[in-house]
């Protein structure tokens, strides 16, 4: 049986889960500026002391918020990958994948394009964040194109790795909007992969993401 | 001299101008949701009766705003077009030339961004207008790739019109967010011009916009 600290610190932790997992529900629908922490205390069943506990300020749960997302993708689409500089076939067959699945969850897409267009603002609590994540995202994209280049696997290889990246990246982004005012007219991965096999000259492999279930 | 009536006409349409004005930059820069119509009309100058008398709500102030966009754009950059499905390569160095003027008002495309995707839910006053509005984009976007197809000017001839339609607007979408963030790392108009270039065979029109001072 463990001791009471670590008794106390586990169920810590799971109420931390929890608030962050009622936070990610309630930013994907109601959207970030709409939710109140009164809201998302009442949502998750703890006090607004626990919730302040937890969290001293809207913006730290954000922070935690966008964490979460990462984790999960991460550990649904890129656990134990090679990573994007050793194989970039690979890189681009998990975001596909990973794009396939965000097909299915509009309300964390709708979060992900308010937060990034809303934290353009330098004065946004999420904008350091949304930075870096851009900068990492053209790095990882344009490691995978060299990757392809080098092995001549890139139709024109000439092209500018730095620039497909930038553009494959707006491809996902704008498609998420146009996707979410008509979601049966605009298909997403369909779209990428195209683009995708326009400037790639194999077939990307099939890499089925972890289950849902199991992160 | 013209009849009192009429001198009462034209002072309410310059104060409606102006309330619209002041919304424009003030959606803008705070942004929609963060905006409070007693700031707009402080920010102007007129009382809070005369601002509701013009704007009965802030959801119908927000299609005055979208509607102004919608003017200034197309008298700088669409006046006297043939019109897509006239003239693809015309079309197509409009909005290049768009884009670069985008690439000067930070807070008007900053607010387009956040608004078009706070829209993407069903229940905010802008949906149907974006709705209507991404339709259209891909239906005049199709036209002049359709236009370029018959004029044999596709270097593939066999690509779908629908397909590139989609994929340019995402990009035109998508590098908005990454200039936001990064306005010296990323090339708005360089880069769409880039994209068309390896669609398009022939080079893209100068198509010179009228100055924003004379619309």
């Amino acid at each position: 049986m463990p001791e009471p600290s670590s008794r106390g610190y586990a169920s810590g932790r799971r109420r931390r889960d929890q608030v962050v997992s009622a936070a990610f529900t309630a930013f994907g629908t109601v959207g970030y500026r709409q939710t109140s922490m009164s809201q998302i205390a009442a949502d998750c069943g703890v006090s607004r002391a626990g919730l302040f506990h937890h969290f001293p300020t809207k913006e730290s749960l954000l922070e935690a918020v966008l964490d979460e997302r990462d984790r999960r993708h991460s550990l649904r689409f890129f656990e134990g990958a090679p990573g994007p500089g050793r194989d970039g076939l690979d890189h681009f067959a998990r975001l596909v994948a990973l794009t396939g699945a965000n097909a299915t969850t509009p309300g964390i897409v709708s979060l992900y394009a308010v937060l990034s267009a809303e934290a353009t603002d330098p004065a946004h609590p999420a904008h350091a964040y949304f930075v870096r994540r851009y900068e990492n995202s053209r790095r990882h994209l344009t490691m995978a194109f060299e990757d392809l280049r080098s092995r001549g696997l890139l139709r024109d290889p000439s092209v500018d790795g730095l620039r497909l990246a930038e553009e494959i990246i707006a491809i996902m982004d704008g498609l998420q909007i146009q996707w979410l005012l008509s979601p049966t007219a605009v298909d997403m991965p369909g779209r990428l992969r195209e683009r995708l096999s326009e400037i790639i000259r194999v077939d990307l492999p099939d890499v089925p993401p972890t289950p849902a279930a199991e992160v």
